[in-house]
């Protein structure tokens, strides 16, 4: 059924070849990925692994770490695993491999494949949250989500089936006990094990062989519908609380269990959850080809595109609960944690495969640049959880956190970062992200290739397309033009061509034959952004933006302070040395003083300081500090928004480019 | 179709005699309603009136406290005119009679009767949260629900009709703009506006003469039939956000708008809203008959009753958002505020009347006792929010607050609680509360007396019921079973008498013929209380109880602490004088040393110090401060949970008598 649908490129077949991204991506395989191993493995003294030690050893009452530290290993795991599919690692494979025997040997301590050390060691009588446990809290079914991911990706990796197995014992785990009556109605209480059951289930789907090397190897019988089915059940089931075994048995708007699927239409609860149930959602539908799933997904995209979604992409505004604020309710202290913006971006990336629209990876991209690639410092070793539009001098990047999920959700989305730039089907190819990379893509059994070359993304929108093909196809290739470059020109052979444009994507269809080269120009003019008249914390403020990079205003380059009011002055682009020359901006407060404004995903590398993204344009508007009281339920009265004389201009949007109202 | 369900006493014929109650209730008229209104008029120097005064005035920009103040002051309104009501105080009435006058020139300046201060002093072009105000922080039909419950009570009390012209008109003006299309989708953001109207729609259908009389001072047309039909739109629109037009469109479960009534099977969200909404569906059910609202409050009163009722009767455990934690989350360092307790108690009443079933009043005993009357000081002038079982020495009444509702909303609970005493339909009278109290009530045309003497409730519980008709009279008279009463003698003419128990009713039916005395005695032991496993806050601990008053530890009688460990010794009653004398306990802890207990409702009586309700009795137990650790989400998972044989025997009861595991 996946035939109506739009693909990936598998990480074998793609590649990051030269700048931006390559560099972030090099960075993350040589520094990042190991300085997250290393804190993991000295974590709390012990380390990491001592968990699936002490299963071993029959230890109990004691456990390092908060119950989700075995998903974070796994995650670990995942995201080392698609770095060496690219680059192969000996150091990283023998960690792998190392984790691999811990993991297994602590599995086969439980008969039925269960494994989550925090129940075992802590709470054995409370597996799958059941007898009065806490599944929220235990995380027994996320963890093992996430090792069937780790165990997937390892095997795409390394064709090695060892972490494989454990996956799908685990996963058998699963299904054995959860389903339709009279197995048991336990739902994931985080999501993120829905995707992965559907991961599973298209990887047996496409690799027939697979099932004799499992038997052969581990006696393992597969029937790989069961992990759909179970992942089809989690989804019917949320909002269904009759007869829930797991506690508690009702999980609210907390883990989106608070009505069925399909009457859900807002965006609520925990932001990393939720927007894993959505990508799950979307995955599942998918592979159901069920429409009632996939309009659900696509009704709560558009509420939190269009009232929940923070300038840089972030989501998730209130600090208690990690979750979703009201409508419109987008403080600018908000909380925009880290994952919950790689959560944002899976989510986009799912729904672009089912409706092939620029929106989706428009929001990728402002969340990639502005609210993931932050949560990372420039030398590759300090993370952020959550990433605010403002602070006071008091945040900085941290090395370790008590609760270190961002960094191994960090690794894991740069690691998959290859198969979201394009996507085919049939008789398409599409060309989702502008950043510098090579495909090889079989259409109807012959190989096309495509690449972006000679691109300077995000600093300038000109780059070349080839398209290679050994024989003459015929086929469309989809070209994002991303919601920030207002014009753009493509030429081949030294001529603009015209395209025509569907959902956000230039078309070029045309019989292709041998190496064509696609000139692509997209314009990246500065501009200042104002929001929705309903976001009350933005009221006569703007944001500066060039392409898909928000810009912010950081103490260390601004001394005279980063909350006055600007000028209705150009801005200046000009260049900045911040661990490397970076497009800056430049202009002036009312004042006169000169202010700068860096890149948003730079701040924090150059000490603690004052920050501010939204700046005051309007002077009848008051300092920051009073503007934020009572952002939570007083959102949008506080009686200072602007008098809009038309409304209707701002239908179904939730930014636009600033209007000068005395011009 | 009122007839199904029972129905209450009017305060016109129903008083408190004397004793405990009637005491209270004094403290309440002469104290405490006196000390509401001087801090109210001074509050923020201004005071709360200046608000309608500044509307009148046409003054914009500034509002004398929250937005939700309007409403507090009608509370207020209400809760005296129940007082006067039973004793007539000229001093209260004029005070009314001025509120009156500023409250009507108000609602004067807008034609469509619309009267909220805050909109139309702070964000007049938000009104009803539309274009993208805030109607959660607004107010504004809640403040409008208060003002007609307070037209209602103050024209019950004294036959004037000035204030209801205000409720009339403003109900009206709530009628014109909400309800199916082409009306708005407009739904209360804050209940009370649902059962506000219902009592509307009774007052003109049990009055025929109020329409001309309406009509004729203020030329009103009404169609009280609209009242009902806007209080069951507004139920059958929770959870419908299509077409919403106030802000935000969907208020999820804080403000129980996440699904449709009928599919809420769970207490969610803020503790005062929920509760104000579950009676408001009780009463929009039986005035409509409509089972579909009755049975959907049913339920989730079960789910309450048994799983997130602390033993105070306090609801409401999460201090974000006051709202409720998941089943069994019942930490001792709850919030359960007050107003949530007298939200819970109008609940119970309200299910008592559709479903008599005395375990509704043995709620309300527990909550009137243990989490509403421990809001007032002995002194009447000082107040508590928040009323947790455990103090680490750092929690005090206040003599007033930023948000003062719980003042309000104890004045009206208090004034009203002779209603809640007797209740009776065709041929039955049913006594649901004991305490001294007289009641005239019509049965087929007919007056029968109904008295309560010589009782010393709560501190035994022996009383006599005096029944006294004027003709032969056959009805059933039930009454409650306490559940604190594990025996009970009913005793005529100096006789046991066998009695049948219907719904933990006592049901005595017969000709009554004259004056006729029933000895009534309800055993009254000291119990030590155990909690459900589930409830990890509480393993290993108990509380005390003697009928119905819950005790606690203070630390000015136990200065060696508060946090020990009991010992299985017996629990002795004794008199100590804490304002007067009243029955504590005593007993020991396991090292020796001698422990009292006090009813909880007096604790911080006598300066601040420590203070817990739930004591230790296994000594395995760690101390209070570390099991508090991750309430939220851990609350049933911390593998301290005892191993219970039988879970069956736990099934449906949430506490229960402490049985000695040794013995």
């Amino acid at each position: 059924m996946r035939n109506h649908y739009l693909k990936r490129v598998s990480l074998k077949n793609v590649e990051l070849t030269e700048g931006f991204w390559k560099q972030q991506l090099d960075k993350i395989s040589q520094v990042t990925a190991r300085d997250i191993l290393e804190k993991f493995e000295n974590d709390h003294e012990e380390g990491i692994m001592k968990n699936f030690e002490w299963v071993v050893e029959g230890k109990t009452g004691e456990h390092v770490g908060p119950p989700w530290y075995d998903g974070l290993i796994y995650e670990v795991i995942r995201g080392i695993s698609d770095i060496i599919s690219q680059n192969y690692d000996e150091t990283l494979d023998l960690k792998i491999e190392e984790y691999t025997k811990k993991i297994s040997a602590a599995q086969n301590i439980d008969p039925d494949g269960y494994i989550n050390t925090y129940t075992t060691l802590i709470c054995p009588n409370n597996k799958w949250g059941e007898n009065g446990g806490s599944l929220i809290w235990q995380h027994d079914i996320y963890n093992i989500g996430c090792l069937v991911e780790a165990g997937v990706h390892y095997y795409l990796a390394t064709g090695k089936i060892n972490l494989l197995s454990c996956s799908i014992k685990a996963a058998m785990g699963m299904v054995n006990v959860m389903g339709e009556h009279p197995k048991k109605n336990i739902v994931p209480a985080h999501s993120l094990p829905e995707e992965a059951l559907v991961k599973l289930y298209y990887l047996f789907e496409d690799d027939e062989m697979l099932y004799s090397q499992m038997k052969e190897a581990y006696n393992l019988e597969i029937d790989h519908n069961q992990f759909l089915d179970l992942a089809t059940f989690w989804m019917n089931n949320r909002g269904v609380h009759h007869n829930r075994t797991s506690y508690p048995p009702y999980m609210g708007e907390y883990a989106q269990d608070h009505c069925k699927v399909e009457d859900q239409c807002e965006a609520v609860g925990h932001a990393v959850r939720a927007s894993l149930m959505y990508t799950g959602l979307t995955s599942v539908g998918m592979a159901q080809n069920n429409e009632k799933f996939l309009k659900a997904s696509h009704k709560i995209w558009n509420n939190v595109e269009k009232t929940k979604l923070h300038i840089s992409g972030g989501i998730g505004a209130i600090h208690n609960e990690e979750r979703f604020g009201f409508q419109y309710e987008l403080p600018n202290n908000a909380y925009l944690e880290t994952c919950a913006g790689v959560g944002l971006a899976f989510w986009a990336g799912e729904l672009n495969l089912a409706y092939e629209d620029s929106k989706f990876m428009d929001v990728f991209e402002r969340a990639m640049y502005n609210n993931i690639l932050p949560g990372l410092s420039v030398d590759g070793t300090h993370y952020f959880y959550e990433n605010p539009l403002i602070s006071e001098g008091d945040i900085e990047r941290w090395s370790w956190h008590s609760c270190p999920c961002c960094p191994p959700m960090y690794l894991k989305f740069m690691a998959a970062l290859p198969t979201f730039i394009y996507t085919y089907k049939k008789d398409e190819i599409v060309l989702n992200l502008h950043m510098n990379s090579k495909a090889k893509i079989i259409l109807s059994e012959h190989q096309i290739v495509v690449e972006q070359k000679d691109g300077n993304i995000p600093w300038s929108g000109n780059s070349t397309v080839v398209v290679t093909t050994e024989h003459p196809e015929v086929f469309t290739l989809s070209i994002r033009k991303p919601e920030w470059a207002k014009e753009y020109k493509v030429i081949i052979d030294n001529e603009a061509i015209e395209t025509e444009e569907v959902s956000g994507f230039i078309k070029i269809s045309r019989q292709w034959n041998g190496e064509t080269k696609i000139r692509l120009e997209l314009s990246m003019p500065v501009t200042k952004i104002e929001a929705h008249p309903y976001v009350s914390a933005d009221t006569g403020k703007v944001a500066l933006q060039r392409g898909p990079i928000l810009y912010c205003f950081e103490e260390v380059d601004n001394p005279q302070g980063v909350d006055s009011v600007l000028s209705t002055e150009e801005l200046e682009v000009f260049e900045k040395d911040i661990y490397g020359t970076v497009p800056c901006l430049k202009t002036s407060f009312v004042d006169g003083s000169e202010v700068v404004a860096i890149p948003y995903y730079l701040w924090n590398n150059r000490g603690k300081g004052k920050m501010n993204v939204w700046i005051r344009q309007d002077e009848k508007i008051g300092s920051q500090e009073r503007r934020e009281e009572n952002t939570s339920f007083a959102a949008h009265s506080l009686g200072q928004m602007a008098e809009y004389e038309d409304m209707n201009e701002w239908e179904n949007i939730l930014y636009r480019e600033w209007k000068n109202p005395n011009q």
